[in-house]
């Protein structure tokens, strides 16, 4: 069985898990212990909070870590709704958020915040002018992911900062799906928050952060969660001193292999997508013509018999639309929102390459889904 | 250097990062996703959870897996917190909860909620007779801990739960310190909620549960976090697989010793504090009459010059009080409910043994103690 889904999540790289190995059992003090084997511990955290911050591009001290970027993403929402001092009572996101961002902004939306989810043309990507319409002088926060997550898509995130910024929003972008597979660069972006996850970039998982501008003291609203202090009080528990040796192992890998990484995922994509074109077959990529991150492929299934068609794959492992969704009945919500036919979303499949997937993987793959439609339309 | 802070975290057993090792790299896949990888992975967190769940006496439909404790006591609040349907408007919690339960319930004592702490006797026990008189008809929830982090004073759970229970309340302990150190049953115990913690019995950091009884069904409140509807939609985010397998490994060889376990703890620490009482030493044990958890023993150092004692302790490493506190300039919210001199929490220390102690470490420690009096006061 071939994996072809690393957008669901990566194995560990060899060297996170050397890095990590120590941390365990032998290195294995709590990081707010005072004495060696905390000390010890506490390094171990501050030098994985410097090679994040060095490959997402801010200080550490911007750099919080947090169980990963579901939890980054909705510590955000919270602490806006608690904060009882913030008088604008208007947020927007993207139509084609991740369900981490969209259900806590929904959950405002019942909880006094209007919410305003910003619509994507047919291409998959925020349509800025009418965000800029949208995004006014009462609205708290904006949120718009980097890359989506189904169809990856690049979003205009720096120039949606600015439209944020000039009625005075904070900006927030969740680059959970971005991170190794675009350059990213936090202030260069002019982003106030962002999210980020480890496994999605083999490291570890139960792992992420968040990039608060400024760093802690200019947490915009309130904090939701209390304890023994950790990060600032932002997010308390217990260091995971393993998983964030091995996030940052796993940052240092990725920044001193970037544009190797980046042209690989490119180049694989493009050979499965040419082999798909060339045929007289009946995948379609969505978005084919958008600016994408590489390593992932949103193929819809234009044919009756599709669910038939998927079900006779084999010899990949790969997703239909997200891992998230996967399990669930309802139809995804971003190819909704990028096309009106709604039945498509049932016919639409989810390849994604990583950086152990070769080319003869991409020609199994291309042979496999060939013979599922010769199988199911003779 | 001796590790004697075992209350703060333990080493992962290596039996716990056998079982884990598999999972980072080879069975890698995401338990959202309906693939192969996805279904092995989801296999192995079922496993855990019945692991879990056998060790503290519930069912595995009744386990939430979370971040770890601080996560756990959290959500509860944050959970009552967003809750608009509750009526009742009183919680109560002891005076000497860890921070992750305290603080979470002064924040929604500010925010509409009327905070009772239940006071402790000089014996570091929650007072029963009081308790019974301040948790009334309008209280929402009652949260006290199993045992106590700082002096190991084991809390009449059971009794408060009834109390709770006779007026409606829903009854939470945190059970984060009393997991493999004393027995514990949920069912037994009659408690609606409880929170537990894997880095704290020898399995890994960043993971802990919840215990709700009756299940996700049962969950009493609202839902603070939002996402990938994972663990029913209680907690969010990607599964940590490899952190969940070595929780659920670490249950298991913890039912499997308990008994031998529990007895080593405790005879370890009447070593410690025999050899200490047949001194004239200037050290005091806290609460030492009281019912406690094994291995922990909060001693008082009866010196002007304690501070200087406490710094030429050379081959051990303790704790001031608890890890969270340590590095802060507070002084212990504990040590002041059982004692009214404020100055006692400046001269209490917090030692701790765990599986991998032996003998000649207690008389290590002892002798460490002693040698820095001697110096000290000559």
């Amino acid at each position: 069985m071939i994996y072809l889904d690393y957008s669901a999540t990566t194995p560990c790289a060899p060297q996170v898990l050397a890095a990590m190995a120590p941390y365990f059992r032998d290195r294995f003090g709590n990081p707010s212990s005072s004495h060696a084997f905390g000390r010890e511990a506490k390094a171990a955290v501050e030098k994985a909070r410097l090679q994040l911050a060095e490959f997402v591009g801010c200080g550490p001290g911007e750099i919080v870590f947090t169980s990963g970027a579901t939890e980054s993403n909705n510590l955000i929402f919270l602490s806006l709704l608690l904060d009882v001092k913030e008088t604008r009572r208007k947020i927007a996101v993207s139509a084609i958020e991740h369900k981490s961002v969209l259900l806590p902004a929904k959950n405002l939306g019942t909880r006094g915040f209007d919410l305003t989810l910003l619509p994507v043309t047919s291409n998959g990507i925020v349509d800025i002018n009418v965000a800029r319409k949208l995004i006014t002088e009462d609205t708290a926060l904006v949120s718009v992911h980097t890359a989506n997550n189904e169809i990856g898509t690049i979003q205009p995130v720096k120039e949606l900062a600015e439209i944020a910024h000039r009625v005075g929003a904070k900006f927030h972008t969740d680059a959970a799906q971005a991170l190794g597979k675009m350059p990213f660069d936090a202030q260069q972006l002019d982003c106030d928050l962002a999210s980020f996850s480890s496994h999605k970039i083999y490291g570890p998982k139960g792992i992420g952060a968040l990039y608060i501008r400024g760093g802690s003291r200019k947490w915009p609203w309130d904090y939701p969660l209390y304890g023994g202090g950790q990060e600032s009080g932002i997010r308390p528990g217990t260091y995971n001193v393993p998983a964030i040796v091995g996030f940052g192992e796993a940052c240092d890998i990725m920044s001193l292999n970037c544009s190797h990484f980046l042209r690989k995922l490119s180049s694989l994509t493009q050979a499965f997508e040419k082999l798909l074109s060339a045929q007289h077959s009946p995948f379609l990529i969505h978005c084919q013509e958008s600016p994408r991150i590489g390593g992932l492929s949103s193929i819809y299934l234009n044919s009756p018999k599709a669910e038939l068609i998927l079900e006779h794959l084999s010899g990949v492992a790969i997703s239909k639309a997200s891992a998230c969704n996967s399990s669930s009945l309802e139809k995804s919500h971003v190819i909704q929102a990028i096309n009106s036919d709604y039945s498509l979303s049932d016919k639409t499949i989810r390849v994604s390459f990583g950086l152990e997937t070769d080319d003869s993987n991409v020609a199994d793959l291309f042979n496999d889904l060939m013979n599922s439609v010769q199988v199911i339309h003779k």
